[in-house]
């Protein structure tokens, strides 16, 4: 396709038109100039393709469940997510699907929100890797992506309304990570904006993160499309950065942009710049497009191996897991039968089959099954919890299948509890008084209170685990298959602990992230609270051991990338693999920082007795801070600890470094500016040092009598704080005045600029 | 004197000359026109008058130090405050100052500011109540004070530089409650402007404080003068309402007040306006001189006697306390021979004696002594632990007095962590080795830490309590007086735990009141969260029940006053006196509310078996929270909880009413407003009801499939927050455009308004 050309036969009618999509799932095409139309569907766990010729636009054809997000990220795996992306890609291919929308790398600022399944983690050094490796994997199939929701979407409470007041340090070193890592690693075919409000702008029309950020700072050259209705005035997304518009508008919109041109008040450039991005992908999915065949059952056991590397083996008191084929067994709990593998909304993919652990345990053993609670209803049926406490009674050990109801969570509202249905809880804690031996299988999107936790011996987390779910629960409880998820988010002890309680999720259209940076485990580690697991907590069936932490140097300049390395060992009985993770701390700051940050993290596998040397690279991005002062990443000098371990709460090596930035801060000196700030530059002291000494004096004499016996001291630290402009009020010469200080200070702002 | 005339005999000139001090600590004179100084001096809880002919503007002239503000408040006594105010304003009248600075009734934002020693409560109503009663203590004896420092000044780091960006419903509801209760109850004929900034404004140049909230919504007809040096730019000030800056500017702001009028850059209304409330509060001063004299040896017995009304017993395991003289006690400790009971600045007072509990005790029994640590010094002396250690071993009982050094706390810089000093918990430990009936004294004007509290049976928390503290120790510990103090701030377990912790001291000169209204108690009760003493807590020696609640109305409107009353009973063999807590609660709210507020508070003495019924009246105010969208306080219809108990987490009663608020929250509806928004009110179904109804039917057609086997219920969910914009989107029909939408929207926004 020649773009220049087609741009300049392009009449602002067509190219208007092209901005939006043509239906809920096709660009449109211009047939005078050859421009086809391209399809998008919904993911990113499984593609949620159209049926073709149903009326119907969320009627979908059948496809495979792979994994949700919450739980990919478990794996800390950026292999493991690429091969998915590989298989999700041949779908598309096979499909002739263009772009598959996704993967959303979010922040879970709350687990009350409800799409926190579709998202990867607190954390955004995580949710950002496990992003770029979903988008290389689809992507190297010849197939679009559409990183979402672009930027914030945090809750689903009012998502469309919602006004977020964030600081920008705070969207910077959050909300946007995750976006830019996976811009600068992946460059994702297309991004998806927010519904949501950031500070006032929605994202569907906001230069500043559309523009600015995004294709400024970060270099991004792809398309940015709306999330589904989030276009509030088109014409000032299109001066924003949004191209296209999705789904369709009716033509409303095109011909609002048309008459903007016609008006003079939208430059037909900002038109030509969407229009060239949309015929550019456009273009590129046409170029791309290969023949390709998928079967969908190799992709189901995919799709359960996928899942097997996922779930978190959260207790295993007594080592009673794995379970042995020829103990007596009993499963209970309908989610043992039905598995929930999937939440509701966008995501939701049509399934050609699931298979359910009672289905999957047959290959190992016989089991007694009783239902224990319907799913759905949140009551206590009184023969199901009979029959599954008799169950109980005559078997060795119970495997208590539980979690949230679909109607628990799901995209479109939030959550306003954390609590699990008490019918459940109440057959937990029955079945205990009968049999100790009780292993919970849960099956949830987000983190659950969890009172029973003292009744049972093993907890295993299989998050909202695909299709496959169940052959992965079978394998992991029989020990085919080793547990090697860790938590991609921290688990509280109760919702009123969380970092947002206060303020989520908001009052009116308004939220304030008053938390700031300190979101997740950052907000429990600086707060020294206790939680029920920590970020990156998960168990193996085998021992690590972590030596020899060797980092490359004991102080290097920001532009430098600083080695680390470590060895870990297995140390137990049989092969397991371990999530090595690398946090950074800063010894000591001028802005209030995280005591820890994670920085680098690999899952190695290990046989018994097998060691391995891990290695880090770090480079400045590990060691700054967002400092809005120079509107960049700034390190500032000092000391970082270098923490490596097996969780965010067991680091097993310490070590540290010192970190010298380059860029230095602006400084402009007013009458508010504290004589300390005035005094800790060469230049400050040579213009005000010989005043400021006497006028020290003089402070220390009057209030010598009043500062106890301390009172030197005191009044120098007293002294430190007074503004300038206090030297005018304790000096009782005329000439020391506005005017006089006003010019001091204009000396030694040229000073310090030149 | 007659002001209107005098105004307009004078100059410009001498207009603004009376706008400053003449030094230190008077106004000017205009002896022209027969205008007299006046003398101001600080305080609040005792006279700190510079010496006369002294060149110190601190050196003070010999003293009673009455309690500190953070011990008195623990009476929850107005008696006792106004009490003591008459004494101060007696001193006063005798030494011929016509104002006495202070009390403050800065809200605790952090147990960590340098000057909470100076302040009351976390808790708005408790600070205000307490201002109050000591501003009409002193005033009643024809002299002023000045009510400080407003507002917000909540940190001596950067205080007068900082910019504290705090939302206008916190500033209502918390940190400018206390001064409305003053101003309103008690009309102070003065207020001291803070040193900091509140959203960008210094306050002495903050006309929405000292004009729009003080003046206009109070109703104050006052005097406001700065704080000492907080004056930033004159001209601004007095524009803002800013009478009297404070000290002298030795005539350079007083000229350049003089240029603003002759440019034209300042009415001379404004000067006139300020000009005349420092001829007001001149004559006020004048008018009310009397002679008088001043008995300091009676002033010091008050002192006495109020701090054992002010004390708080914390802890007593198996009754330990009270002492029995017959027993074999010793006082361990520096603080037994140099008790401290002040804090440094600008209240610090000259005392003319103080007694030490080692000097009081006497009166009781013998006790050994040994000093233990030197209290300056934070390291262990082998010699005087060793000492301590032997003292303690051969005695029944051991009072270990211990606290923070002058050092830890003071006017002009904040606390950085709440612990003790380490020789200090060495030696309760060592003494625990040895003897395990520890008492521990405390003096401190602030929270801290208590790592040793399992190793002690008694903690007696005595703040900072004046001169007479021995005294008042010695009473308690016999049980000559009754404790009675209840905590006006929660001890919380750790410095992290604190609502602020995050954001204080702030960066830079920025800090951000991010925990909003949940401050104090109101934090820890929303997040559930343990203390060490929760707010209203203190022990007796004796015992009291709560018994018959009556609520005198089930609904109310919010004019109304609701009446509450209960029965206590002296259930134990001593007389004691208890404070009798009233909390109110929202039980749902569409705002962010606290769980419970204190609303009420009544202190009782009772004999041994006596009962008292406690009447509270309760109105607006209890109910209403601050609602920026109408600025002014709003009462949610809805049930209120009514709690009764003895302190903020030992609620003895409770009861709830229904308040109907009369004031309607203003509607505009947007393209940005929600479906659900729109259909709440008869208006918007009237106008929109049909369309979206269809709209609506569309919309779960189209999702069914995707949204699982809850499509209808979820639609609907999702549909409440869609924004009215999102029907021109789904609804082909070009004629349902923006134009059109608008023109429904004004219709509507028409019926509201009409």
């Amino acid at each position: 396709m020649n773009i220049k050309k087609i741009l300049k036969e392009l009449t602002l009618e067509e190219k208007a038109s092209l901005l939006s999509g043509a239906d809920f799932w096709h660009t449109k095409a211009v047939e005078r100039l050859a421009i086809p139309q391209i399809m998008v569907s919904d993911g990113p766990h499984g593609l949620r393709k159209n049926a073709e010729g149903s009326a119907n636009p969320n009627e979908a054809i059948k496809a495979v469940c792979f994994p949700t997000a919450c739980a990919l990220a478990c794996s800390f795996d950026r292999n493991l997510l690429t091969m998915m992306g590989k298989a999700l890609g041949e779908e598309c291919q096979a499909e002739k699907v263009s772009v598959i929308l996704g993967p959303g790398c979010n922040i879970k600022r709350s687990p009350l929100c409800g799409r926190n399944f579709e998202y990867f983690s607190e954390d955004p050094y995580l949710a950002g890797e496990m992003a770029a490796a979903h988008i290389k994997g689809v992507q190297s199939k010849g197939v679009g992506t559409s990183l979402k929701h672009f930027a914030a979407n945090n809750q689903e409470n009012r998502r469309l309304t919602i006004n977020e007041r964030i600081d920008e340090r705070t969207l910077r070193e959050i909300y946007l990570a995750p976006f830019e890592i996976a811009v600068k690693q992946a460059d994702p075919w297309t991004i998806m904006c927010s519904y949501n409000r950031i500070n006032g702008y929605h994202s569907s029309q906001n230069k500043w993160l559309l523009t600015d950020v995004l294709r400024n700072d970060w270099g991004y050259s792809g398309l940015v499309m709306s999330d589904w209705g989030a276009v509030d005035d088109r014409v000032a997304g299109v001066k924003a950065g949004l191209d296209l518009e999705m789904p369709a508008s009716f033509g409303k919109n095109d011909k609002l942009i048309v008459d903007a041109v016609n008006r003079g008040e939208l430059s037909m450039e900002a038109v030509d710049k969407c229009t060239e991005r949309v015929l550019r992908l456009t273009d590129k999915a046409e170029e791309s497009r290969t023949p390709a065949k998928w079967d969908m059952e190799a992709h189901h056991e995919l799709a359960a191996k996928i899942e097997a590397q996922c779930a978190v083996l959260l207790k295993n008191d007594d080592d009673i897991l794995p379970l042995d084929r020829n103990e007596k067994i009993c499963f209970i709990g309908e989610f043992a039968a039905k598995p929930r593998y999937q939440g509701g909304g966008s995501s939701h993919i049509n399934s050609f089959k699931a298979v359910s652990a009672l289905e999957a345990v047959k290959d190992y053993c016989k089991v007694e099954y009783a239902q224990g609670y319907i799913t759905e209803e949140d009551r206590t049926v009184p023969e199901l919890l009979e029959q599954a406490v008799d169950c109980a009674k005559y078997n060795d050990k119970v495997v208590i299948f539980a979690g949230l109801p679909e109607s628990f969570e799901s995209e479109g509202y939030d959550r306003t509890h954390m609590r699990m249905p008490d019918c459940q809880i109440e057959l937990i804690n029955e079945i205990y008084k009968v049999n100790k031996n009780i292993i919970v299988v849960l099956h949830n999107g987000s983190p659950v209170e969890l009172p029973f936790i003292g009744n049972i011996k093993a907890l295993l987390e299989m998050y909202l685990g695909g299709q496959g779910v169940g052959k992965a629960t079978c394998e992991l409880l029989f020990g085919d298959a080793a547990p090697c998820g860790r938590l991609a988010e921290s688990w509280c002890m109760k919702l009123e602990d969380t970092p947002s309680y206060l303020n989520f999720p908001g009052v009116g259209d308004e939220v304030s992230y008053s938390e700031g940076v300190f979101v997740g485990y950052r907000y429990y580690d600086k707060k020294k609270m206790e939680v029920r697991f920590p970020f990156g907590f998960g168990l193996s069936y085998t021992k690590f051991e972590y030596s020899d932490l060797v980092i490359s140097e004991n102080e290097i300049n920001e532009d430098q990338t600083l080695t680390v390395s470590c060895t870990v060992t297995n140390v137990g009985s049989r092969t397991g693999s371990e999530v090595v993770q690398l946090y950074v701390g800063d010894k000591e700051s001028s802005v209030m920082r995280p005591v820890k940050e994670l920085k680098g993290f690999e899952k190695i596998t290990l046989k018994a007795g097998e060691s391995r040397k891990v290695v880090f690279n770090l480079d400045k991005r590990a060691f700054a801070y967002y400092e809005t002062a120079i509107n960049d990443w700034f390190v500032e000098y000092g000391e970082f600890e270098i923490m490596v371990g097996a969780s965010s709460r067991d680091i097993r090596l310490t070590g540290s470094v010192y970190v010298n930035g380059t860029a230095k801060l602006p400084v402009h000196f007013t009458f508010n500016s504290t004589v300390g700030d005035v005094l800790s530059c060469s230049e400050g002291k040579e213009v005000f040092g010989e005043l400021i000494d006497k006028f020290c004096k003089g402070m220390t004499d009057m209030n010598g009598d009043g500062l106890g016996s301390n009172s030197m001291e005191l009044a120098l630290a007293m002294l430190k704080d007074t503004p300038m402009r206090g030297i005018l009020c304790y000096d009782e010469r005329p000439e020391i005045n506005r005017v006089w200080l006003q010019e001091m200070l204009d000396r030694l702002n040229a000073m310090l600029e030149g």
